[in-house]
C-alpha cells in the first residue's frame, strides 16, 4: 500500500473573540498504515458546529478544550480505503470523529458503519446525527411539548432549530421559528412546515412575535440568547420549559456586556411563572434515547416528514472562513465542508 | 351576642421601593354576626412573609395584587369565639387567611381546625405551614438531594431556609447555610444542625464559601438572589438543581440594576453545567404532597428532628415596621405578630 498523505487544519493559537486567520494553520502529514483493528479513511464531509467555538477556548466548557497544535475536532463521514477491522470493508461509508483533515487512520471501534439505504451518508452529521439528536432529546425530554402548546425556537433554519420545529409539529404543537433575515424566515414556513417564521432583524420583530404567540409560549428552545431571548421571554407562560441548548450570540464574547443587569428580571420571571430553565448537552441522553432517535427520526426523514437543508462548502481550506461565518449566522441549514 | 370590633390594617397606597409609613392605614370596623356556616375568630397570631411584598404591587406576580383599601392579606391562627359551622366549636384553634386584623368572620370551609396535641398552633404558620411546606416541596421535588450531596441555602435562619437545611440533613445530604450576620451564622450550626453556617456580610465570605463546599454544590435553594447568588453559582456542579423560591434581595427594586449584564454569564453556566433552574410556588405541590408533609414534618418537629425559631412581635400596630424590617433581613426565624 502506498503512503497516504493527510492535509490537516490545526489550532495555531486560541482566538480571543471571533476566530481570525491566525487561529488556524494547515499542515500535511504522512499517515501510518492501519494497524490491526484500524481502518484508513478518506474524509468526504466534515461537520461544522457552534459547540466547536467553546472547544477552541481554555474557558471552562462542557468538554475539554482542544490543545494548541491539535487537529481541530469535528464529526466526519468518510469512505473506508483500507480495513484491518473484521466488521469494516473497503468502500463502506462510516461516521467518525476525525476532525478537520482529508484522511485519517482510526480504530475500527471509533467509527460507525452507516446504513445509507434510506438516507444519504451526510445526514449522519446533521438531521440524523448530533444536531438532530440534540433537537429530539432536548425538545422531547426537557421541552415536553403537549398537543396544542406553542413551541418557539430561534436559529430555526439551523440544523437543530429546524428539527425542533418539525418534531414539535409532529407532536401536535404549534411551531414558531425565529431566524436571521427574510429568506430564512420564509423558508421556515415554505420549506420546513413551521406555523410562523419570523425575522429577528425586522424593525417590528417584537410586534410580530407578540402576534405570532397569542396564547403565549410553552416551550422556548434556546439556541441563541441575546436580544431574541429578551423578546421571547416576556411571552413565556406559567410552567413554560426552556431547554438551553446553545447561546451562539454569546460565544465570541470576551466579557460581560454592559448593563443594565437583566439577570434579576429573568430570575423574577422564573419565579413568578414557575419556569424550568434547563441546560443540556445531548450526550446526557444518548444511552436512553439514541436508538429511539435513529429509528423514529430515520423514518421521519425517509418519509419526508422531517426535512433538512445542507449548506455545503467545497474544500477543507475553506473550513475556517465557513466556521467564522456560521458563528455570525451567515449559513442556512447544516453546514458541511465537502472535503474530497 | 354583643358586637365585635376588628382593628384592621389596610393598604393605603402602593409602595414604590421599600414600604413606608404611608403604605398602610389602620381602620376599625364592627363585624357582622356570623351567618349560617360561618365562624367568628379572634386572631392570635399573624404571619409576615416575603411574598406579601409582591402582592402590594401592581407588577405581575404569581398572585393577584391586593387592591388599595383592602385589608392586607396574611395567614393567621386564631380561636373560635362563636361558631355556626357544625365542625367547629368555640375555643377551637384554627388556621385561616384572615390577614392583618384582630378579629374576623370567616366561612367555616375557609378555616382549618388545628391539631395542637403534638405541636403549638403557631407552627401552622411556619415550620408546619406554608414556609415549611415551601421548603419540603421545593427541596424534595425540585432539589432532589441525594445522600452525600451538598445543599446550600441562603436566608438560612428564615423559616424556609432553616427547614431546607434540616430536611437536607435528614435525607443524608450536607447542609451549608448562608445568613446575614455572625449571630445567625452561628445559630445555623449550633441550633439548626447545619454542617456550616456562613455570614454573607463577612469580608471574606467568598473565600469562606469556597472552603465550605470543597465538592461543589449540587442543590442551591434560591431565596435571595443578588450578591449571594453571584458567589454561590460559581460552585454549582454538573447537573445541579436550583429551586427558585424567592428573590428577597430584588423585591423592593424599582428598576433593573446597573450593569454589567450578568444574565449571559448565568445562561452560559446553565448550559455548560447542565443546570436545572426551576421557579415554583408551593401551591403547585399541595395536592400531591401536602398530606405527606403534615405527617412527616409534623413527626420530625414533634421529635425535635426539625427545629424552628419564631420571632414574635407584640401588637398588630407593629406589623408594618416588622414587615419592612423582614425585607431588610432584620428578623431571625419565622416572623409572627402576636395580635391578641
Amino acid at each position: 500500500m502506498s503512503t497516504t498523505t493527510s492535509t490537516q487544519i490545526r489550532l495555531r493559537e486560541r482566538p480571543v473573540g471571533e476566530p481570525t486567520a491566525d487561529t488556524f494553520e494547515t499542515t500535511t502529514v504522512d499517515l501510518p498504515e492501519p494497524a490491526d483493528g484500524e481502518v484508513l479513511l478518506q474524509i468526504d464531509h466534515l461537520s461544522l458546529d457552534p459547540y466547536m467555538r467553546g472547544r477552541l477556548s481554555e474557558a471552562e466548557s462542557y468538554a475539554e478544550p482542544l490543545a494548541v497544535g491539535d487537529v481541530v475536532m469535528g464529526g466526519t463521514v468518510g469512505t473506508v480505503l483500507a480495513s484491518r477491522h473484521p466488521d469494516l470493508a473497503e468502500g463502506d461509508q462510516v461516521l467518525s470523529y476525525s476532525g478537520w483533515q482529508t484522511h485519517a487512520v482510526e480504530p475500527g471501534r471509533a467509527v460507525r458503519k452507516l446504513d445509507t439505504g434510506a438516507n444519504p451518508a451526510s445526514t449522519a452529521l446533521g438531521v440524523l446525527g448530533m444536531p438532530g439528536f440534540t433537537a429530539y432529546a432536548g425538545l422531547l425530554q426537557i421541552g415536553r411539548p403537549q398537543p396544542g402548546e406553542t413551541v418557539v425556537v430561534a436559529a430555526a433554519m439551523g440544523p437543530v432549530g429546524s428539527a425542533v420545529g418539525q418534531i414539535a409539529k409532529l407532536k401536535g404543537a404549534r411551531a414558531v421559528g425565529i431566524a436571521g433575515g427574510p429568506d430564512k424566515a420564509r423558508a421556515l414556513t415554505e420549506e420546513m412546515g413551521f406555523d410562523v417564521g419570523l425575522d429577528h432583524r425586522a424593525d417590528d420583530f417584537r410586534e410580530q412575535l407578540a402576534s405570532a404567540v397569542p396564547d403565549g409560549i410553552d416551550v422556548y428552545f434556546e439556541n441563541v440568547a441575546g436580544p431574541v431571548l429578551d423578546a421571547v421571554r416576556r411571552h413565556l407562560n406559567l410552567y413554560a420549559r426552556v431547554p438551553v441548548c446553545g447561546l451562539v450570540a454569546n460565544y465570541n464574547a470576551t466579557a460581560a456586556p454592559e448593563g443594565p443587569d437583566t439577570l434579576p428580571g429573568f430570575l423574577g420571571q422564573i419565579l413568578t411563572k414557575s419556569l424550568t430553565v434547563r441546560g443540556f448537552i445531548q450526550t446526557e441522553f444518548v444511552k436512553d434515547h439514541y436508538a429511539d432517535f435513529l429509528a423514529e427520526m430515520g423514518q421521519w426523514v425517509a418519509q419526508g416528514k422531517v426535512r433538512y437543508r445542507e449548506d455545503v462548502v467545497e474544500g477543507l481550506e475553506n473550513a475556517p472562513e465557513a466556521f467564522a461565518g456560521m458563528l455570525r449566522g451567515a449559513n442556512t441549514g447544516k453546514l458541511l465542508v465537502k472535503v474530497s
